[in-house]
């Protein structure tokens, strides 16, 4: 693999560019795409954006720090984007044309001419800052606010097993660039939508405790979706409701997806594997987060899931 | 003011230490308490933690970080404590006795032999750390886990406007000490109690909205209280409900204390001063988080505060 600094030395030669972001984007697609962007933009080359979908409204206070602007690129790269399956179809036509990947998924499929990986980096942004760096242009507030976004967003806020002292090194160097943080971190963090909030309230009503409260329960029907007006991409998190109840080590979230086929999510504390109970199912998954497809009765489905769960939390 | 220098060699000359904590004990007075006591256990001195009541159970992992000694104390400590009234009861004998303070609240009534203030710290545990190198104590995962807890705690986990660079480069360090951060930010954020779940499942039926959704309002009577049996240090955070929603500006929350007594929460976006509104029913408090107590009827309360807001909110 080649060093940041070859990285470096060979984005110098070009002055377009293309950045394509994977499709459904993230905090992270998002931050380290926009602050690449904006970066070669501070040095008067030319850069854009492409991805499949729209980004979320949470996230467009970062689209005052680019320029959007029209050219045919002479270099493409793609960020945080472990497999081309991810581009979507509008970027399909891309897929073999890509000069340099930067990412940092252990799954990536080596897929460009040229990949930068780092699988330490508990976000793309971590290593956008560091090539940033190495190219020797500016950090302003607004490559910072992209950033620490990227990097907020998939650490949930600091909270996950995947970061690092790095990951809190960067963002204390992106801190003295003047990032508004709590105001970022409230957009980001602590904004519920209303249908959120009432699809919350109709799930806590369906909560069910099992096994002494080892296990909780909850329903996600189409009828509640449908009484929330809630679209599919809106209502991301909610299978760890059940799992944060304080005493709670296995928990459950029951979706019908349509009349007979049922979604199950499976979140578990470290005491209990979700995903050997997934695998009894025919799902998969990890350790603490792993889910499977169910079809038939709900009674039959609740009855299978209790009784294998029966094993492993009366011993 | 002396120098953490000046402290640390202070300190030096003792060898029984008792270390005072606040009443309604959060996670910094808790984190910085523990990990100055096991600093100075580390290296063979004495030292005890006092605190008037007992420290919440989501704490409790930090316990076994220190040993529990018996003995009269040579050197009496205060930490994360800004006035002798935050001490309680069972602690007041030693108000005019204490021989330290270390601190970060700017409200600091300077009560103690000699004092330790930075204003600029988030959190006592950034001052705690400052001072346990200063000493040249060692710091390992015990005191590191004490010292992200008070942190983490205090800055709600990184989010608030206190966090500096400083902050975030404290913490690098404490993760390069081994702590397991994603464990303990489970046990920290993401855990709620079966009774705050069940409050706040009946806190999210009571909700409204007005203005076009600008305002959001939600009551807490003592029946739902005494439904969830749920006790005044177990709901902290419920004022931060409405504000949270998106579109809101403005977040409501109305508590019947006893017949006829309401006390007001009010949280705003920056676009609306929370002070100002609570100012004008004689109460106050900060720009964005201000409250105020109300006596009569629900609905003249009701009212007043739609009265107040309609001129703020539909210009």
């Amino acid at each position: 693999m080649q060093s940041l600094a070859d990285i470096a030395k060979l984005l110098e030669k070009y002055g377009k560019f293309y950045i394509l972001a994977h499709k459904y984007p993230d905090g992270d697609a998002i931050g380290s795409s926009y602050a690449l962007c904006r970066a070669f933009q501070s040095i008067g080359k030319k850069a854009k954006i492409l991805m499949e979908d729209e980004i979320p409204s949470k996230y467009k206070f970062l689209e005052r720090y680019i320029k959007k602007e029209d050219f045919e690129a002479e270099f493409i790269i793609s960020v945080d984007i472990a497999d081309v399956n991810q581009l979507g179809e509008s970027l399909n036509k891309y897929s073999d044309k890509i000069n340099l990947c930067i990412d940092h998924h252990i799954t990536n499929k080596n897929y460009a001419d040229n990949t930068f990986l780092d699988t330490s980096s508990a976000s793309a942004s971590e290593i956008i800052y560091a090539l940033i760096n190495e190219m020797g242009i500016n950090v302003d507030k607004g490559i910072a606010e992209c950033l620490y976004t990227g990097i907020s967003t998939d650490t949930g806020c600091f909270k996950y097993s995947n970061v690092t002292a790095k990951t809190h090194r960067i963002t204390a160097d992106l801190i003295e660039k003047g990032i508004e943080l709590s105001k970022i971190n409230r957009i980001l963090f602590d904004t519920k939508s209303r249908k959120f909030l009432k699809l919350e309230s109709l799930i806590y009503n369906s909560l069910e405790y099992f096994f002494q409260g080892k296990c909780a329960m909850v329903f996600v029907t189409p009828e509640m979706l449908k009484q929330c007006n809630i679209m599919e991409n809106e209502f991301e998190g909610i299978a760890s409701i059940p799992r944060a109840i304080e005493g709670v080590y296995v928990g459950i979230t029951i979706r019908e997806k349509s009349l007979g086929v049922y979604k199950v999510s499976v979140r578990t504390s470290e005491k209990v594997s979700a995903v050997e109970i997934c695998k009894q199912f025919g799902g998969g998954g990890h350790a603490c987060a792993a889910g499977f497809t169910f079809e038939g009765k709900i009674d039959n489905l609740r009855m299978e899931i209790l009784s294998c769960l029966e094993k492993k939390l009366c011993l």
